[in-house]
């Protein structure tokens, strides 16, 4: 585990959420690497993930889009960096498919400035402790970020997340 | 070798300097990935490498410091993207430590937009197959770093570690 002093988060830059969930690891992890499980629970409703696109290694493309209800699109296209299976994802969307610089206009989601986020993950008896970090490279992407709904965002699909991996049972 | 499909140059994007040298990759292996050898062959002459700070795994930290006959000095920080030993280092100065992504400004090495390198290894009888790619964001990016004299900067860097290689034997 000496990785992971690598990614201790920095709370003027980082944003965490940190929850325990009633769903065994083992399907959390599942649910994030899978495209026909990311399509059910990624996207807060009433948005819909409507492609996803997984390569799982060091350097695979993580490809989604978004569709909300006024027909709005949003293409997210990234790369993961880290895979321990079950136990930590790290991707960005500041790095294209084979680790390339992305454009500084248009692949970042959601017109964020970019960002890496850290998806960790622990046996909690028989739950899992679930930490999701985004680290963006100034306090201005922090608080864009934030103020874009991070927490409500990312806590409403973890809710769906945990729904949805209760039917895989 | 899956891995390598990653990694396909594409002409408008990169540029590649590829040469058959006569050392052993081996060699050229660690001329790469120790502050020691680094510090004696990575800058073209008369301009010098006097800090380097390795962390030889994904994520870890790749920093240099070059200075210049007149003063200059240049900080480059990046992290590792891939390290498959003797065959394969991929790193970027788009990210940090930790993959965090770096700032727009300040910490791109000499004033380029940033890019990633990869530096693969084969061998060919006694010597080694030598190619360093450098992936860019766009062509403005690909131009750039090409006309602050790329071809010549990394062959020169070349020559002084096959020269460097030489010596340690």
């Amino acid at each position: 585990m000496t990785r992971s002093r690598l990614l201790r988060p920095d709370p003027k830059l980082d944003l965490v959420l940190e929850r325990v969930v009633d769903v065994p690891r083992e399907l959390v992890w599942d649910a994030w690497t899978k495209p026909e499980h990311i399509k059910v629970w990624f996207t807060p409703r009433p948005w819909r993930t409507t492609e996803c696109e997984i390569d799982l290694r060091p350097g695979g493309i993580f490809r989604t889009v978004m569709r909300g209800p006024a027909g709005e699109e949003f293409n997210n296209l990234g790369c993961y960096l880290e895979v321990v299976p079950q136990e930590r994802l790290v991707w960005t969307d500041t790095l294209l498919p084979g680790w390339r610089p992305a454009a500084s206009t248009g692949s970042q989601s959601c017109g964020l400035s970019g960002f890496t986020a850290v998806v960790a993950l622990e046996t909690l008896g028989q739950g899992t402790r679930y930490i999701a970090t985004a680290m963006h490279r100034d306090e201005a992407g922090r608080r864009q970020h934030e103020e874009m709904g991070f927490y409500d965002g990312w806590g409403k699909a973890l809710d769906q997340l945990v729904a949805h991996v209760k039917t895989m049972r």
